[in-house]
């Protein structure tokens, strides 16, 4: 393994995570690629636990994503077994028999169906993950399972992360206070290989699985969706959400009750908080961006667009030289293959428009927006002036430190 | 400006260039943003030429580019003007009266109809490009034109390019002999602000401006449509092929006359060579690689896969760190979205099988594929097992020298 990364300066510190009902979770040292530190997680969820999942869109997805899609069918959940420095991607057959053998002795362990156990997987890619270093090492996971185990949880699914990653809210549902706690790995796709954007969220809210199914997938679209460090799609990608039903709120009905409205609002809130952590935490990150686009002909137009200049590399390496290169973005705007016209386009960085209706502002005065760029937080804002589509991505810049991470040997 | 960039460690020399019947070249200082190098053409053109063109297709499209798709309804040329320091580009109204006065000052001094000047712009975007700046100094290009003006002219049009680009093909058509030579410039989108991709192409064979189009339009899909340095797609991008006629050839039937296929073959082979100079010079790049995929649904199933992993950061900084790894081109597969099984995908390096069938090839032996990542012209190749579909991508690898050169400020 390389030497430990620096902490990203965008780093924020863990949150105090109090306890979610029915959920207690272990982490152990367990050898399965790195030395010296946690690797392996179990969770374990109350009987009755509902699960929502959304997997990477990515056409050549690891084992475990394969595992997952198939019990996430069954809609409850009682165990979770995470492991960090092994993708179990691209393993074939021996990648099969380790995702079955885990589930099974993971079952086995918590008294429950396989299909009850999910699982993930991150690390590097194309090697067999050996089963036995995961079954062998989960009874003592077991019986160390405590409801306070979260921040060791959120060590113990780090690759090359260089903080850990948690987010809490507190609302109520029909007045029951319910809580939604999570946790979250990844920082783009890192050397010495390819790394996963894991989150995994409980709550004690007693929610069924096809309304959790559609909250978690609306808020991930809002969320994790709108966020990219190097436009890399894993193959390992999971979000996954447990409501343990502890809280003993009245049953919900359908996911257009008005009781569940503050619910809703607070698990949007809770991802984008998780998924701009790992913003924060992407390969090399200096600078946090925002990216606001207004004006285009639809909400899904101004989320490409958005994203097309939060993927361009030119855009990310102007804003890492803090050079407000506007230029650059409207190459980038005009790259993305969404309806667009030059000639009412307008861009403004920090509050300050630099260029309206296609040419730049008259007596445009560069420095606020140079004392902006300096700045670890930016905001760019994109008014396409064809319509009332908004959308918005967040990326962070593209430095040395990215190279630096990406292009060194495996080893 | 920066300071003067390192020639690429994958430069060529310019070759020997002769004399194009029916063209002359003039190359000068005009002081348009550059200091002491020369940064404006002209190229003359014999009655009766015929021009075929392509361009960009970035939706932000500069003003030379509006400007040329309609002279392109007229189908002749007698003028071309380039240069290089300002792409008039994002520069509203004052763009268009630059071009307009570009146009009518050099048809003036030609003798010919606006409609058949042609004009193409490189360097900064969103600062307008004073016409005085061209039409003072087109008067003294234009008496000084001369057949052999072609390497002066190919550097002439370079902006952060580290060594001109040219490159001859000669052929026959029924029986007469025809040259085509062409020159170009880009190495991606360069700071200090965006470059371009800039090719232009002369021939003295005798073709109608219908058969020119669609023989361009053909090999620029096979040639520059194949190709990429960063992803990023210029708002300039512009190739020209202009036909003097003076090789005299009898006249074709079509592109299908048999009598077309060498010439046809020969500006493939020219295309594309000049399009590989581009990725040499690709900013930073320190290799040159070749992405072949086969065993897709489609041909251009094959080349969106190959271009996702061209453009795959992951990748490309993986081949800068002379690493095989074929992890992230699963990966970069998989995110194309394009069709793909992860059961039946192959992936070798410089001629060896790394992975078959959805695993690691048994007893694979990383020997000749380290040695292979070592060199500076590397292949890769991916079989996707579903069918008959091939394609191919040109890229570079992604380091620190990216970094430097676009991360810089403005100045």
């Amino acid at each position: 393994m390389a030497k430990p990364l620096a902490v990203s300066p965008l780093a924020v510190p863990f949150p105090a995570m109090g306890q979610i009902g029915g959920v207690r979770l272990a982490t152990v040292a367990a050898g399965i690629r790195y030395q010296g530190r946690t690797d392996l997680v179990l969770m374990d969820f109350v009987a009755g636990t509902s699960v929502a999942g959304v997997f990477t869109r990515n056409t050549c997805p690891g084992a475990p994503i394969d595992w997952c899609r198939e019990a996430l069918a069954g809609g409850t959940a009682r165990g979770l077994v995470v492991n960090a420095g092994n993708a179990n991607v691209f393993t074939g057959r021996a990648g099969r028999e380790t995702t079955h053998a885990t589930a099974a002795a993971a079952a086995s362990l918590l008294g429950c169906g396989q299909s009850e156990i999910f699982l993930a997987s991150t690390g590097v890619i194309g090697e067999v993950l050996p089963h036995e270093r995961i079954t062998r090492a989960l009874p003592a996971l077991a019986t160390g399972l405590t409801p306070t185990g979260w921040e060791a949880a959120a060590r113990g699914i780090m690759t090359t992360d260089t903080f850990p990653k948690g987010a809490i809210r507190t609302v109520t549902i029909a007045g029951t206070p319910v809580t939604i706690q999570g946790i979250a790995k990844g920082s783009g796709m890192i050397a010495p290989d390819m790394a996963t954007m894991l989150c995994f969220v409980a709550t004690d809210a007693a929610l069924p699985q096809a309304v959790l199914q559609t909250l978690l997938a609306a808020s991930v679209d809002r969320s994790f969706n709108c966020t990219t460090v190097d436009s890399d799609t894993s193959t390992s990608d999971t979000v996954l959400l447990f409501a343990t039903g502890t809280a003993g709120n009245p049953p919900v009905a359908g996911n257009a009750d008005p009781a569940l409205a503050d619910f809703a609002e607070a698990l949007d809130s809770l991802l984008l908080e998780l998924a701009l952590l790992v913003v924060r935490d992407g390969e090399g990150a200096t600078k946090l961006v925002r990216i606001e686009v207004s004006g285009a002909v639809s909400d899904q137009s101004a989320r490409q667009v958005a994203l097309a200049v939060a993927n361009s590399p030119l855009v990310k390496t102007a804003i890492a030289g803090e050079d407000a290169n506007w230029g650059r973005i409207v190459m980038a705007v005009g790259k993305s293959g969404e309806p667009a016209d030059r000639d009412t386009l307008s861009i403004g960085v920090g509050g300050t428009w630099m260029a309206r209706e296609g040419t730049v502002v008259p007596g445009y005065d560069e420095a606020p927006v140079v004392a902006h760029m300096k700045g670890s937080e930016l905001d760019i804002a994109i008014d396409l002036g064809l319509g009332q589509g908004a959308g918005r991505a967040w990326t962070c810049d593209l430095t040395h430190g990215y190279i630096d991470i990406n292009g060194s040997y495996r080893s």
